[in-house]
């Protein structure tokens, strides 16, 4: 159960409704997942959030698939469930594999390991890897 | 500076040195960065530790760029500056710009951001973020 | 479940059952919570625990309702469920107030991200930000 | 060193140069530090962060010297030098002083240690601290 | 529930069955826990997994028990239930006592405590404890 | 730089230099590190944090050289290089040796792996590792 209450459309304030409904005609979809019902609790919190996260998945350099990975990857690195859960099916509706997948927590594990090792035995910045002088 | 001595060629045990040589000839470069030459001060830890490197970020579903933005990604989370300047370093050589270095991190920043409030106000996961069972 | 099994007064030996008699003349309540229950187990960890906690959020030079707020916000970057439920059970009783709660957790999201971005981009300290040196 | 450049005001493109301009109005003062002057390289990036903490971080519910703290605390718990070390200077500029700087390092150690003991141990959430069904 | 099926023995490739068979045979029992049942949904990562748990976890120069004991704390730290749980099982199997239990809980909650004063504080490294330059 | 002041002991008030005085006491040497020196700032708190170190790391039912093990496990899944060097100092000073650091340092590294992989798939807990209800 959540810290303060999932809010149904007919809970919110008018404001809160309608971010929610520009969440539902940007994904197309009448489908509004709890994320967005807890935050509704706090307008400008939702709106904030909201508009933010549009701009920041939204077109840009870099492949949608490939920014719902990352998502994933961070999400894991912070042990959120809720947001693994959400944004592997949103990676998923995007094309996601089962094999990739697979790989994603790979990749994740990986790194898990070497940035451990490379703490753990405080490696100092090869000169190599640092940003030359301008 | 480094726990272990960052090891020169020279002092390392021949099972390392072997090891070492492998990196350069699977990366085309002589260049060998401190990561190894720490870790190499224990033969079969170095020996796992880049085989499973080179398995997990060859050949596989997931383009190679896309894999080291996934590196960087979760080395950000773990905070580990030799992880984010040696990922960041083989990523631009992937072909990584700077736009879409600064777009990645807007994803970490975005994704730490949503985690923070989904876990910090528990929101419950979705019924439909649920596999079904089979 | 707990790994150690959750003891009633009656299970407890008697330097824990002090400390838990102590907890209840300190809040002036005769509920104790599963944690004080748990680390019963070991007398000395409960006592030590709880003495540091008494002193740590006792009177001091700030504010009782801020100390439990700061306490919520580090459970939080922790990801700690349970920390996360009792001390904002603790908060509300302080007096917090359901839009304070939701601004808390926009302050621990919102440094989560620029966390992240000061982090993940390498960002040197300014001068102005060290101290003077004396 | 940072991963992209620290931008100098005429280095910026006039949209990045716009949001600097409102940081100095905003918190009157000429100095802007190193955070802004590396993010400024995406302006759309430094616009909405730029946004974000001055809604955030603005009056509200919480009082500001409060908010600072609350700040301080999630960049220990996330670690991040950068940010504590400015966030103490603003806190600083905002009334902090050393006992209290202190008081609240002893309350993030504090929350840590509990942190932990509650997860190591598994300690399940007490009926009492668990929203009531509506 | 997991995010990838937990497979029986009958629902694996032969490859992943192998793995598991060895899994089986290393430890002397039928009984092969959930993470190696979903993690053979990709043969490749199973096989990886498993030799460098075997590597790591078999004989070395620390005591298989102290192994475990230090695995436990990581996961602690890390906030893993499942690896909490399922390492702190093995432990047992190999002879950790409650008491023992306790004080491993003990010192990684005091090490939470001293580390984030050590970092919220910015405390300087000892030049005694730094590597002599060789 | 320290965020506060690394006190000498002439700079001490009484109160903390009494605490310095049983730091050097309990170790039979002169030599007293900066962690000591920046928390005398607060006298509650270096007492506070002596007693449970004294207490936490004294004799138990875990060996002295295992109890450091795992306080450098715990700090560098923290990331805190001031609390790795001095506790590996401290263990180094017990007996741990070269080996025996690369091999705790793979255990950290692959408890980080697993940890990641099980969070990430979201593994559920087999029913064998639950405690039994008694």
């Amino acid at each position: 159960m959540s810290l303060l209450p999932i809010l149904s459309d007919d809970q919110m304030q008018p404001a809160s409704r309608a971010v929610i409904d520009d969440i539902r005609a940007t994904r197309k979809t009448d489908f509004v997942n709890n994320f967005w019902r807890v935050i509704a609790h706090d307008p400008v919190l939702l709106k904030r959030t909201w508009e933010n996260v549009k701009q920041v998945m939204g077109p840009g350099t870099i492949d949608p698939l490939v920014k719902e990975m990352i998502y994933v990857a961070v999400s894991v690195a912070n042990n959120c469930e809720y947001c693994i859960r959400s944004h592997t099916a949103a990676a998923r509706a995007k094309g996601l594999t089962d094999p990739q997948l697979a790989e994603l927590m790979a990749i994740v594990a990986m790194a898990s390991t070497t940035n451990r090792l490379a703490i753990g035995l405080q490696v100092p910045v090869d000169e190599a890897f640092l940003p030359k002088p301008s």
